[in-house]
């Protein structure tokens, strides 16, 4: 019998990538796009358009919904601003509103690990419960299973969601057009910063808190408030800069970013030198770029601020220039390219 | 900071199994009952009928779909007759089907454990893609994440589905009936054997094969017969025991089983009785128990033969006696309670 739950004890480490799961597989940058396309894709044949983005959308009887799913493992399962249980509900939420969809119902299935405090989990259930009342959602339909001691790290969850897509929505990368100006609703890098401070023990003189939040209701208001949008996507692993790169590749137009205009707080650009990390590339939860036609730039910033958004801002430009690529002009006048993120910066941060 | 994840290390064992998880809370039986009611549905609070069931239904302009989700542990993760890839495909299609409705779409998400072949995660897709394509639904949206060598068993996987419900149908353990017949669509017990033969190295004469299959085809073959049908459930975890347990309960009438009309296969009775098993509460994968008006049961077991049903068989019949409980008349005619399984009897089954 082959039993693949066996290599972890009889076989060597791994000497080519490509022949064993690395945690790059899971880093959301182009190793993990390679898993998704050379195994995923490749198997599963899908009928329906955009398996690749966030959310996969079908009618039935004419309406649109979307439909999604992520699994959490993030390590720690508490951290400042949220915990596993919230970003659970945060992360499907988001991915429906991403599609251009209204959240309206969630599953969540449990993965327990034996000998996990009944109090762990009870918090961590009242937590998601909370974050489904704030997004406007139900939980509807669960699972638990239960791992013996040592096959998990306590808990790991999963959430599917599914939604309506608004009325007249077709948002996606094909969408994108030159002129487009690209918006995030806030500050970046808060998420992995805050789990990798919590992780590694390390204090900073501000307490950094992750910016996990629904952004459902801001993506709402920027339908209701007719802002032409044609492409929305969440920047959670691989950051700001791998997903610039995957809809310029998608897109086949090139992505200018101003950094200066980039919102980064103070203390979360001092832990990222520090530590070594760019602000492009970390994880945000509650964060999304939002393409919309140039002339809506201005008020859809008014719309994302009058909607809660921490700190909308309009950060780069899409040009036709050729070949497809994302820029970024520096402080100092200068131009780099952007690489997508390969393997991975943050394990578990999600 | 209070950080579940590390209980594994410094926490004492279970004294009180209220205030840690076990194996037990996963079992199908009624801790993992206690469990759902106690900490899920307490603070989830849903809208929405029959979450404790095997789907939740709701409707979008009037049409009324399914949704549900289940997770896999299964350990191992190659067994004879299928794998953890086919299961999570034939686990969620039957959860929509024992809703009534039929299933359309399916999500994937992967755990992997860093250091998986990747061969292995190659034959379970494959497999699942497979029995995505027999079970005729598409997977269409995924997710991958990556854990660190050693916080897992290999692969976990959650499907999440989509479905429309039958027009007409509703299913429910409150549309029992008193003179209902209950039928089962084959013999009882191969998955629960089969994985535990596999997993402990045992050789019995012939090989024991998991039943895992989709059963939609019949369900959907009873719907378009004009069968009668008040409830569906699939027997997995627990098994018919506590299958039957948790409908009494639900419906407040009782169900008396006939021993000999129950169809086990005789090798799987023979191993149930070398392990201790009582085959009524080891789980099947592809085996369910149809409420079926009785004027309507024989016709139904015409009908589940030539939609392809192993082994359609009436196993007993409800009446209104009282209190509801579910008895079992033996093969020399005592009678004796058959009560729900209490923790769990083969762990990791699904």
């Amino acid at each position: 019998m082959t039993d693949g739950s066996e290599f972890a004890l009889n076989c060597p480490l791994p000497l080519n990538p490509t022949d064993f799961v690395t945690m790059a597989h899971g880093g959301g940058g182009s190793v993990m796009q390679r898993l998704i396309e050379e195994v995923f894709c490749a198997a599963f044949d899908n009928p329906l358009p955009g398996v690749q983005h966030d959310a996969a959308t079908f009618a039935v009887d004419g309406k649109r919904l979307a439909f999604t799913t992520d699994s959490y493992v993030v390590q720690p399962l508490f951290f400042p601003g949220g915990d596993i249980g919230s970003l659970a509900v945060h992360g499907t939420v988001n991915d429906l509103a991403m599609g251009g969809a209204r959240p309206l119902y969630l599953s969540a299935g449990f993965i327990l690990e034996e000998g996990l405090p009944m109090e762990t989990l009870k918090r961590v259930v009242d937590s998601m419960a909370e974050a489904a009342r704030c997004a406007g959602v139900a939980i509807v339909t669960g699972d638990t299973k239960v791992i013996n001691r040592g096959s998990g790290d306590g808990l790991y969850i999963n959430t599917a969601g599914v939604g309506v897509v608004e009325e007249g929505c077709c948002v996606s990368p094909a969408a994108i057009r030159e002129g487009d100006c690209v918006l995030v609703n806030g500050d970046l890098a808060r998420h992995g910063i805050a789990i990798m401070a919590t992780r590694e023990g390390l204090a900073f003189e501000t307490t950094i808190e992750s910016d996990s939040a629904p952004v459902s209701g801001e993506v709402r208001a920027l339908f209701d408030a007719g802002i032409e949008v044609h492409c929305l996507r969440d920047l959670t692993r691989g950051g700001l800069s791998s997903t610039a790169n995957e809809l310029v590749k998608a897109s086949g137009l090139t992505l200018r970013l101003e950094e200066t205009a980039i919102p980064v707080r103070e203390d979360v650009r001092g832990a990222c030198e520090l530590l070594g990390f760019d602000p492009l590339y970390v994880a945000n939860e509650g964060r999304f770029a939002a393409f919309v036609a140039g002339a809506d730039a201005e008020r859809a910033v008014e719309v994302l601020r009058e909607a809660g958004a921490q700190r909308p801002t309009v950060v780069g430009k899409v040009t036709a220039a050729q070949p497809p690529r994302v820029i970024l002009r520096s402080q100092i006048g200068t131009e780099r390219i952007i690489d997508m993120l390969s393997g991975e910066q943050l394990p578990r941060i999600c």
